[in-house]
């Protein structure tokens, strides 16, 4: 069996790792455009804040160290076709600019996603980055270290945009933080965010909300940024508004992909295609909360467990991915910051019909020193109380805590039989009742479920 | 409606608040034997070592605060008998030596516990102590502050034995502790404790495994504690061999009694006989992973909860409590301990068959600074692969991280059900996969459930 993989990062390399395990005979060859290969895209905000000094702690794996377990791993290639009748793709060689065509038995499409830029003035200009691969971590850190580098733009106030805001906080920049939307991380409901802003603009943030840019100036490097209402001068600027996938080469092939350009994938990630897989930031997750229909959630978790499933599956094991449901979590200055599930606002999107708290409550017995506020959010479902989401911010237990609901929401528990779950309790780690159970107690259902 | 409260701590004044808020008009009386009410008892070792210098923080409410809203507390007040014909009960005034008969409509009975003593030689001479009530916790702590108390023999390693060994060290005491079983934490596997073990030795305790007090030395004032095997020099005991029922009082009633004492009750707290409830370490609760089956677990969050549901059931309201799995926590020194379901121990000792792993994984991504070792302990139903338990041990993560598997738990999952679910991921807080993931992913079943 000759498995190509197209892309070196979490879901290419964790489906070659899984399968050289299951399947020690498998012919396996990767192929990657960049020169990194199985690197943590999750820690490049803590690489460009300093935190973690070295980029070779990012990398979980090197080139070598796969072709000494058997996997055949080529960097600077890049596929720029796939012929699905005669199971072949096309490889550029791109620093001897070759081109040759290869079989495969089986593919593996793990692409990954690029930063979308924004198509403005001035959008050409020195110093504007964005930050999805090591390689623009690579090129941005130099700027971020120099201590000339004084005020930094970041447009986007999403994951990636609140995670680096901190690490220029931590390089002692002044930051701007500018986004859209009327409220920081999008998918999130805005109530809920109020001490992230707080927070932020204690700490000497900038925050435009409702703002979007129009238009970069400079001389060869940006010096300012315009917005509707203000002129920003800037050193840097991250561009942080999203991603999309890294499947544009895909347009002449039957392979099926949603309207931003993400490969369809079943619950197997398998495509319309016999015997062409994909996971990753470059495909679609079936999303178990909204009857198994394939969204786009690019999150390096799924990345990983799609690469698994996929060796899983070609192994012949009779494994499926159950669906994401929206569980994330992130670090922001002092403050955890956590969701799963549905948001208000996402049910209401999908036309579900809710209840919701907001409660706010100590993160450990009041008493015992260091306690810090909880703010919990919880949405259930109006008719049944099912439970559909929830969103934590604290300082300190916000990020842990979401699993415990993440479960919940996975088995369709509703709220009153959550409110009396056994949870463990200790004084140094929460009140008598959990945060989560007070949530879950207050929440005044019409009726319980079933 | 009269209702009669005999017992002022946590289940009772759960119940006489919950009730109040349910039923304005209800007559609640509440008699305290002793003359605190109310208090934090799981914040006691950290009093002792003067984390919390104040006892009046333990204090959540006071007497005066409770008869401001309609609660008549009697405190000093001790409930002998019970009559439960005629639907009185005796009343002992201690302070005036006064005794008195008194009706209720509905009686709940949250007398707590005490802990159990050594009926040993010696067992009269000063400073040997317990720490079961805040008044225990008043006697012992002068002696703690006191720096010519140089030495602290802790008496068993459960909860308290471990916490107060913590709050020992903090005050500068040198330690040793005797458990009558080979391991800490009897609940608990072995395997998963060995990095407290390690730990403790490291902070100097002297750890006597497997050992029991045969007696004690002094003259009025302990100065030897003698085992099997060694005579250890001590100027202070703290006996934390576990609790019995304050129910010795109820021997001539009709209500039925584990054979510990534990009044026996349902899953809405009701007693066998009509209108009498019980809940808190007086009574039993049901165990959701044994058929319901009346147990002793006397720990808060189960206090508060039985007092919680006694008030809404006599409210009218069909509430249920749905059992407990004995999910716990507790941090020793630099370690958080927690486990929740069976352990393979216990599993065994009720013979169901289980497989198990034990692993060791970062509480969180590998290349984010201050990452330590978590140690997973799973433990799966053999036949069908249904999670029965976990335990947890680690410096970081390894608290809030129990609910997670908790919820699992109680909601039947499997180990391959568990491990592909959607757990939120951040590099500060969790390693690509989470460690329960990894723990769940091990678990090698013979089949799926069902």
């Amino acid at each position: 069996m000759r498995v190509v993989i197209i892309g070196g990062v979490a879901a290419g390399m964790s489906a070659a790792s899984k399968l050289k395990r299951l399947n020690k005979d498998a012919e396996i060859i990767v192929y990657e455009k960049g020169r990194d290969v199985s690197y943590g895209a999750c820690g490049m905000p803590y690489f460009i804040s300093d935190v973690i000094s070295d980029e070779s702690k990012l990398i979980a794996r090197t080139v070598d160290a796969f072709k000494d377990r058997g996997i055949d791993v080529n960097i600077n290639h890049e596929v720029t076709n796939i012929n699905t009748e005669q199971k072949t793709v096309r490889v550029h060689q791109l620093t001897e600019d070759a081109v040759f065509e290869t079989p495969y038995d089986v593919l593996i499409i793990a692409t990954g996603a690029h930063g979308i830029r924004l198509p403005i003035e001035g959008k050409d200009l020195n110093g504007i980055h964005t930050l999805n691969s090591l390689e623009d971590a690579r090129n941005l850190k130099p700027y971020t270290m120099d201590s000339t580098v004084k005020h930094v733009t970041v447009v986007g106030a999403g994951f990636i945009g609140l995670e680096v805001v901190e690490s220029f906080l931590m390089q002692g920049k002044k930051v701007t933080l500018i986004e859209r939307e009327n409220q920081l991380l999008p998918a999130y409901d805005k109530d809920i965010l109020e001490p992230v802003e707080t927070m932020l603009k204690q700490a000497g943030v900038q925050l435009l909300l409702g703002q979007t840019v129009q238009a970069y100036e400079g001389d060869q490097t940006i010096k300012r940024v315009i917005t509707e209402d203000k002129t920003i001068e800037t050193d840097l600027v991250l561009e942080a508004i999203g991603v999309r996938p890294n499947t544009a080469w895909l347009e002449d092939t039957p392979i099926e992909r949603l309207q931003n350009g993400a490969v369809i994938v079943n619950n197997q990630f398998k495509t319309n295609i016999k015997d062409i897989y994909a996971a990753g930031d470059c495909a679609t997750v079936p999303h178990a909360l909204l009857g198994q229909q394939p969204v786009y959630v690019p999150l390096g978790t799924h990345a990983n467990k799609g690469g698994r499933i996929i060796a899983e599956v070609m192994s012949g094991l009779d494994h499926y991915f159950p669906g994401v449901i929206g569980s994330n979590q992130l670090k922001c200055v002092d403050y955890e910051i956590a969701k799963t599930g549905l948001s208000e606002k996402e049910a209401k999107h999908h036309d579900i019909a809710t209840k919701s708290v907001l409660i706010k409550a100590k993160n450990q017995a009041g008493y015992y020193p260091g306690a810090e506020s909880l703010h919990v959010k919880l949405t259930v479902q109006k008719d049944n109380c099912q439970i559909l989401g929830a969103q934590l911010v604290g300082k300190k237990g916000a990020a842990l805590r979401i699993n415990t609901i993440a479960v919940a929401i996975q088995q369709k528990m509703t709220a009153q039989d959550f409110a009396l779950l056994d949870l463990a309790y200790a004084p140094p780690f929460s009140p008598v009742y959990d945060p989560l159970l007070i949530a879950a107690q207050q929440i005044k259902c019409d009726k319980k479920k079933g």
